[in-house]
């Protein structure tokens, strides 16, 4: 095979490990020189091959380059962006490989979800069809757990170790405190559409009466009396109920929590988040005392947490896409697949791009109990191994290090390209 | 002396490492039985007192009480309730001294913030009034870091080291996310008049440009206009924003900013954070992309994240405290001293009950920028030593393991007592 550059980047929300995909990527490619010649990685995603603004790895040193194992986010700058059909927007896909081409760009690592694959799909497709030779792979990410196929996905095992983690170490906090004060402790984590982020509060019932007491799913339309009589009961047989909730929860008509139908100072509708809507609920109906915590970014950005094998897992598809492109496989993602057995093992395969994109992954019914505020064993089976192993990063001055990137831009080439 | 038993209770809002101290007084009070038979602990603090609900920690395992040292929260439970003064409630005083007689008690050891030294400051002038001998001493605990005359307060070094981490890792997504998506990330922490939790964050920042950008204290009256005119400055200088704000902020009128003035769907005044009424004000005013997060006990519990500093410290006012009851000292405090020199070095010192009581340490205003909205060096220079170090929990099954306890209780000898 010729020598020709590669081109990196992330895409969508970013986790605590996306960047041990990414060491992954060019900690493999470095070891194949004659093969791939410069990683470029793009300024803010797919934006960066868009608008020419591509950073140049290969300035970067062995030891930066290691460091993103444990450095969280996106280092080269992630985005929000999703290409449209080639149909409704032909100009980006051909300014893409139109950048590609003057970059001597051969080989298309996308490292992020659903809609990620897709567009790395659609380029696949394209540069087929324009005889442009590219080599389009796939990296799976996404603190959702949502993407088809794959056993789980690289982020979502340190976004559930900090949930459980968290939710273990706060329950033990309102048990402290329940007889004269807070009762009630609503904790909201992410998950717009799927449940496991909350799912994984789950495994930090230990013991029987262990928080959570509740777990509100996003797969089960939300009812308010049913829940309502589980918190009284909770309070009544433990003292307190610790109450999980995923920002996705909502009604059967599919109105969500958060909507809870304030208005602020300016008569705007109130931005708040489900927490405090059920926190509200809770005082209205029941009278009892409560707090409430919103983690937002603060779940998938807690490297300081991570699981360790999510790391592993997050490097291992990162280096895996490197090895697929070398064995001259094309339009295909690597996943992880949990091998039979009591004890967890698993290994990479792969997929199809094809097969990949656009499919969401929801929890099945029957890891949900069956009053549809907890999880099953087969649940807790499922996540149990995900969440394995502490992998912490180095500290200095009591603060977890990052790796601190030059960004050499690469020199452009082309005319500016608005997106 | 003679052996006589001693009282341990926790008090007020727990941290993640009050267990420390718990395991300093226990292990250290074990070490010494010729002179403290056992040591009771009350069930929910000072409330166990009343109720003569004492725990047996006699009946716990050495690797029981170990492991206080890594186990978040009140293992015993706390309490929020204040004695009210010997005058308004003499009831209250003589009952504790009734329970302390029927268990012969001669040592109380009362872990706990301002309000809990003065009651400890009370019991120990009412027992030398009614002649009971007792000693009364103090250990210090909070995480609001507002105690006199102690350099700094166990339990406060770990919730700082939580929020400066989270400040980091959190401010790390945004700056990935911001060329397309979220450019102003709000992060609410505690701290209702001191600002010394919010101030943490400011550790994060290691280089120009790094979060925290803008951090709101509960000590400077809130600006709208200037803090407005910062966040727009930081986004247009780095792209995005990341705010810290204690939960203590107000305007200068009192007026808290997380009253919003909103209101939910029943009329009720809204129940909402600070965080939320910031990014209301942000979006409103500068139409900026936001997401916030509202750490709440979660910063407080956070033990897999606790400074070992602070765990050191908690572990050693415990100890102390059995110390200078065996000294024959009484009515003091144990408290941590600051060496002078450029290493930090500390060592135990001591206060009188009578000076710590009711006394609320702010930050002084030389440790808040020009501005109002960050630390300065002095501070920089008075923080960085407590987060120092991590002291990581056990963990099994990828979680965090705790002190599971038997909590026998004693044989009650008295008739009931209401609370």
């Amino acid at each position: 095979m010729a020598k020709r550059n590669a081109f990196y980047a992330q895409s969508g929300g970013v986790t605590a490990v996306i960047n041990a995909s990414a060491c992954g990527v060019i900690e493999t490619a470095r070891q194949h020189k004659q093969t791939i010649g410069k990683v470029y990685a793009g300024r803010n995603g797919i934006i960066g091959a868009l608008r020419e603004e591509l950073i140049d790895t290969s300035k970067e040193s062995a030891k930066t380059i290691a460091a993103l194992r444990y450095t969280p986010a996106g280092a080269f700058g992630s985005c929000r962006y999703k290409l449209k059909s080639i149909e409704a927007n032909r100009a980006e896909y051909e300014r893409l490989l139109e950048v590609f081409k003057a970059h001597d760009i051969g080989y298309f690592f996308y490292n992020g979800g659903g809609d990620s694959q897709d567009t790395a799909h659609k380029v696949s497709q394209l540069s087929e069809k324009m005889a442009y030779p590219l080599t389009c792979i796939g990296i799976p990410k996404t603190v959702d757990n949502d993407l088809p196929l794959t056993d789980n996905c690289p982020g979502f095992g340190s976004v559930a170790k900090y949930v459980a983690v968290s939710t273990r170490e706060a329950g033990l906090d309102v048990a402290s405190m329940c007889e004269s004060s807070t009762k009630v402790f609503i904790l909201e984590v992410m998950g717009r559409h799927a449940g496991w982020i909350a799912a994984a509060a789950g495994l930090a019932q230990e013991e029987q009466g262990d928080p959570p007491h509740v777990i509100i799913f996003p797969e089960i339309a939300f009812d308010q009396k049913k829940f309502l009589a589980k918190v009284k009961r909770s309070v009544s047989d433990n003292g307190y109920c610790v109450v999980v909730v995923s920002e996705g929860a909502h009604y059967a008509d599919g109105r969500f929590l958060s909507e809870s139908g304030g208005k602020d100072a300016f008569g705007h509708a109130q931005l708040g988040g489900v927490a405090p809507a059920i926190a509200t609920m809770v005082k209205e109906s029941l009278g009892y005392k409560y707090h409430w915590a919103v983690a937002d970014y603060l779940q998938r950005a807690a490297r300081h947490i991570a699981s360790a094998t999510d790391v592993e897992q997050a490097y291992a598809m990162g280096q895996a896409a490197v090895e697929f492109a070398l064995a001259g496989k094309n339009a295909v993602m690597p996943i992880i697949v949990r091998k039979a057995g009591k004890t967890y093992r698993w290994e990479v395969g792969q997929a199809n791009l094809a097969d990949v994109a656009n499919v969401e992954r929801k929890m099945p019914r029957n890891y949900i109990s069956a009053d549809g505020f907890g999880i099953t064993d087969a649940c807790r089976d499922y996540l149990q191994p995900l969440i394995q192993g502490e992998d912490y990063p180095p500290y200095k001055n009591g603060l977890p290090q990052i790796a601190r990137l030059k960004k050499v831009m690469v020199a452009k080439k082309l005319k500016p390209f608005v997106v």
